[in-house]
């Protein structure tokens, strides 16, 4: 039997939990328990794998290392730090994958991370809206002194204290796209595409980094469809989608169309930058032909790529 | 014509040029002169290219990084310090080498920095005799300090202070190194093994990352044996390989038989670290069956590739 394909969104939860401090050794164990659901999908037999994550946490300590020594190392752009990030996650996701299928016989299925720009429009409306918060927090002074100084927009955040806030534009094509078919192709369990990707613009017919970030569930959904997967597979920390979440009438959905999904979203059902963005990112995946999407939580996520939890999204 | 394979090892000044700040602007138009040489290499039509890097002075900063927000962010180890700098620096060539291709016609080519990790021996007598120093100067009492707590070792430095050492261990197998093969043999050009790659010991069956430096050019012959190249091709900041360097008798050589090579490997012509691992590097390759290595200088990438420039290191 053809294998299909899936791709899978992990969340921020499968690499870093809440209240933990971001060590290495933390990081690394929750990666293996991830993984241990992923050797599932793959020893089915039935699935051709590709993964593809967060990478806030991360990205925000790398960005605050870079801060703390300013004075002695020029502090690298975001995209760079971006880049920096899908190394260390990527290293930690290849290197727990491939023990856990040894240890399961299947050492021999190649596991490997590739660099991943993802391109953006110059002329996304993000660009002059830029809402994400990112990197360390400043004092008011600070915060309008780098405002003025690098041009940065910053905001309050919520009583916290002064942040930085870049555009999240739309991600339009996955540059490396070919390695990765290439790569799945063969047999190979890719690791992709990791923090929504590099975001890079086209600017007088060259690539060219922009600091910015782009939503990890939205490039997954460019991704899946960039290498032509059945299904693509959002785990979260939360069992199923829901209605009227934490409200009177809150319900849980098996199942929804696209169709319903979309009216849900108008109706403002789900919370923006978490569910949101999610549900979205399912919508477009069935509306550009794939089979079905599916949100769900990480300790379900064979069942739910089987189409027995989470909820489903069909076109 | 089937074209052949060759593996290129850029040494640092591919990268960071001595008495720069390391600033990623710098970095990048660097990346951009090298990648020059790479895209003739690729657009000659007879090379399948796969390119390593060293990362010594990217690493450098990142350990001092994690050091100065050490009481905000916990620090990571150094292999995964090592699979940052994968990312930042695959990144800069992956993007450069696409953006120059792109504008010579041949934008199709994919390009993909693979993350490697590179297996070295528990038992490498390496590990009981640390030697490359790594990451900050520290004043004695910090390092003994450090050395007291961490279990680090540390030695003076040339008088400039004091700094850890860690092993060097000899590079056994490239664990990635089928999915590396898989995209050569695609026509993909990839960047792999970059700074050695993360070195992992074998330990209770599973792989597991250790603190360690592997010599790039080292990890790059194991590395085009792994892919089966033709030519190991090392790039560094002087033309030839010398005898009697800075010494009365100095004499640059054009060829060398790999018996030549180490009759003058063990009169101890060659700087250790720096011409020592290079040349055994060569030697290696050849006498694993590879048909030719060649060390050269940057600006002569080309012409090395195809004998006319550089060592050439033969059988």
């Amino acid at each position: 039997m053809e294998k299909k394909t899936v791709v899978v969104a992990l969340g921020g939860n499968a690499i870093l939990q809440r209240g933990q401090k971001g060590t290495f050794e933390e990081q690394l164990a929750n990666v293996y328990h991830t993984c241990e659901q992923l050797a599932d999908m793959v020893l089915s037999g039935k699935w051709r794998l590709v993964v593809t994550h967060g990478n806030g946490p991360q990205v925000g300590n790398i960005l605050l290392q870079h801060d703390a020594a300013k004075h002695v190392v020029p502090p690298m752009p975001m995209d760079a730090c971006g880049a920096e990030s899908q190394g260390l996650i990527g290293y930690m996701i290849q290197q727990a994958l491939h023990n856990i299928l040894d240890r399961r016989g299947r050492g021999d299925i190649p596991v490997a991370t590739v660099v991943t720009q993802v391109l953006v429009d110059k002329a996304d409306p993000a660009f002059q809206n830029p809402t994400k918060p990112v990197g360390p927090f400043y004092r008011e002074d600070e915060a309008k002194l780098l405002r003025d100084e690098k041009d940065w927009h910053v905001v309050e955040d919520a009583g916290r204290g002064w942040r930085r806030v870049v555009p999240s534009p739309d991600p339009k094509a996955i540059v490396e796209r070919e390695a990765i078919r290439i790569l799945v192709q063969n047999r190979a369990i890719v690791v992709a595409s990791g923090g929504g990707g590099i975001p890079v613009v086209q600017e007088d017919g060259e690539l060219k980094g922009v600091e910015a970030v782009i939503d990890k569930d939205l490039a997954g959904e460019r991704l899946a469809e960039d290498v032509g997967a059945h299904v693509f597979l959002i785990l979260t920390d939360v069992e199923k989608v829901k209605l009227n979440y934490g409200k009177p009438g809150e319900r849980a959905l098996d199942r929804m169309t696209a169709a319903e999904a979309k009216r849900y979203l108008s109706e403002g059902h789900f919370a923006k930058g978490s569910m949101e963005p999610k549900v979205k990112a399912a919508v477009r995946f069935v509306e550009a032909g794939g089979e079905r999407a599916a949100i769900a939580s990480l300790d379900q996520a064979l069942a739910a790529l089987e189409g027995q939890a989470g909820t489903q999204v069909v076109p």
